[in-house]
């Protein structure tokens, strides 16, 4: 690539490395960038360095946020005795956008795959329990209707129900091997909706 | 989007703005960033600001550059007297990577488009005619075979061959309606290979 200047090229190198971004799409980024207003690249600049400087895990439900506690656990308003256990920030969001679950959250960075040698000690199971220390009621499983997902599920349930903490797993509404992240919002309400007990 | 925190809100609305990312694929992107080590983090964001605050267009051929000429004007192993006329960098990057091309470019940054209002003067016409002062014996016209870029050939074989300057366009083994980023190697050689006297 010694069409491009040095510092074009390494735009698009770096531009390239970011996952579903192969070098035509680098390419086509880095000449937009290269013709956006010095301000608006500033900008782009500016919110990737403090977002990654300042984000931090959620003291509470270990979500990513950039303050102690997130949005969801600071609010008063939600049910902090309802807590649905998912996999990633971003299949909280999805839940979020459903706008009808008021609980709160914790999330777990992962889930248990003996193939991919994950266990239980590399996930954000030791402040799920930190948790039910306190006043909990019922703990939703919300993870993934994977192997990975469900295998998580049935480990989290025998886990915590000698605490004596009510544990439910959303329904098989969401379609066996989906990702959470994908599914429409009243497939996701249906699962809610339908959980049952473990 | 108050369930991520303000910062990460941020960086999904910035990247959500680059051109085919979208809200899901932005977010993708930001939780791809927020995990990645804090110095390639700088390192993208610097990549990103360095490049748009040097960028410049060299001086010779007009194509985005970082310096005063590009490394194809500056390469004196390079035919200085054949310039190829391409609409944009990505298709001088296009050429360039088929290896066989010994000549130099012209970038025009456009084409002429009577329904966008985009006129000859829009385009970096004057600086090519600047050029043909110089020692220069053949413009290959490679233009996308679209009616802008049809039309753009048009115009600049109408204006320059006075000059008494040779006037090629490149054969239209191109696809018409085609891209000419998209095209594969073999096809462009062929279409270099087969271009005809205006």
């Amino acid at each position: 690539m010694d069409y491009y200047s040095r510092q074009i090229n390494r735009l698009v190198e770096e531009l390239s490395r970011l996952p579903g971004i192969g070098t035509k799409s680098a390419q086509r980024l880095a000449f937009h960038i290269l013709n956006m207003p010095k301000d608006n690249v500033q900008g782009l600049a500016l919110a990737i360095t403090e977002a990654r400087e300042n984000v931090r895990y959620c003291k509470e439900c270990c979500t990513l946020t950039d303050d102690e506690l997130c949005p969801i656990c600071k609010n008063s308003g939600r049910d902090h005795r309802t807590v649905m256990v998912v996999e990633n920030s971003r299949d909280l969001a999805a839940y979020e956008k459903t706008g009808k679950y008021e609980g709160v959250y914790h999330v777990l960075h992962g889930a248990i795959s003996p193939m991919l040698g994950i266990g239980p000690g590399d996930i954000r199971l030791k402040e799920l329990l930190v948790r039910l220390q306190k006043d909990v009621e019922e703990v939703i499983i919300a993870t993934n209707s994977s192997l990975e997902g469900e295998t998580t599920a049935m480990y989290i349930s025998k886990l915590i129900k000698p605490a004596g903490v009510k544990v439910t797993r959303i329904a098989s509404g969401v379609p066996v091997g989906g990702d959470l992240e994908y599914i429409d919002e009243v497939t996701l309400l249906r699962a809610l909706e339908g959980r049952r007990e473990l």
